[in-house]
């Protein structure tokens, strides 16, 4: 038995890579409504709600070690239409679709999951698949 | 003034894609320690914490749309070595330390924020950067 890892508490920054900047940071702002932590023109960083932290990069800017003052940022870096889930309320879900549509952002699939929960699927500016997920899914949510 | 948005209750899904979905399933199982959630040939789903979930999807199997009884889940891939952070409490990042050497995980590089949380960066199999962040690096964290 090998011996217990120490606590996670949970995934703190996810990562998407952008061609458009200023076009994603315009619709994770306007459409979805996040508050920026960070804005620059290489990174914006929104504040998902439970201290989680949506990491928008411009493409290309962080192939290479980034030097800091407090250490350095190895490099990364990703291509393709990426996923990630938003956790929302089952109350909240329709008031999501409605200010979807509202910002033309169309539902592109729907789910209902065995455990109850619901999905919408739509894409951002830059074609990655964003879902609103209401508890009901894992066994965790 | 645009009308506020519904609530957002944090990241609940983040995606990667892997072209070893065992080898990688291996590294967040044994040296991470993550419960899997689900657990197949094309995807594995993990328990991060505080119910934010990780996915491995294996490269190649999601590029389509999936129907379901319940619905569908539109396509979605990526490639490169993308970011993730996870959430570790200050007193537990020495621990994790020395549990990622038991495991043959290399330190690339450290952080010290501003704030005053610390960061270990390191690789999963697929070349992935992983982050362990400690309390004081965003406003809301």
């Amino acid at each position: 038995m090998a011996p217990a890892a120490p606590n996670i508490d949970g995934v703190l920054e996810t990562s998407l890579y952008v061609d458009d900047l200023e076009g994603a940071a315009r619709f994770y702002e306007e459409a979805m409504g996040f508050a920026p932590l960070v804005r620059d023109a290489r990174l914006c960083a929104y504040d998902c709600g439970r201290r989680s932290v949506l990491l928008l990069f411009a493409r290309g800017t962080t192939g290479e070690t980034a030097p800091l003052a407090g250490g350095a940022i190895p490099p990364h870096e990703g291509a393709g239409r990426l996923h990630l889930a938003f956790a929302v309320r089952a109350e909240d879900l329709a008031s999501w679709e409605t200010r979807l549509a509202d910002h033309g952002v169309s539902i592109e699939a729907r789910m209902t999951w065995p455990r109850g929960g619901a999905s919408l699927y739509f894409r951002d500016p830059e074609g990655n698949l964003v879902e609103l997920a209401t508890p009901g899914l894992w066994a965790n949510y």
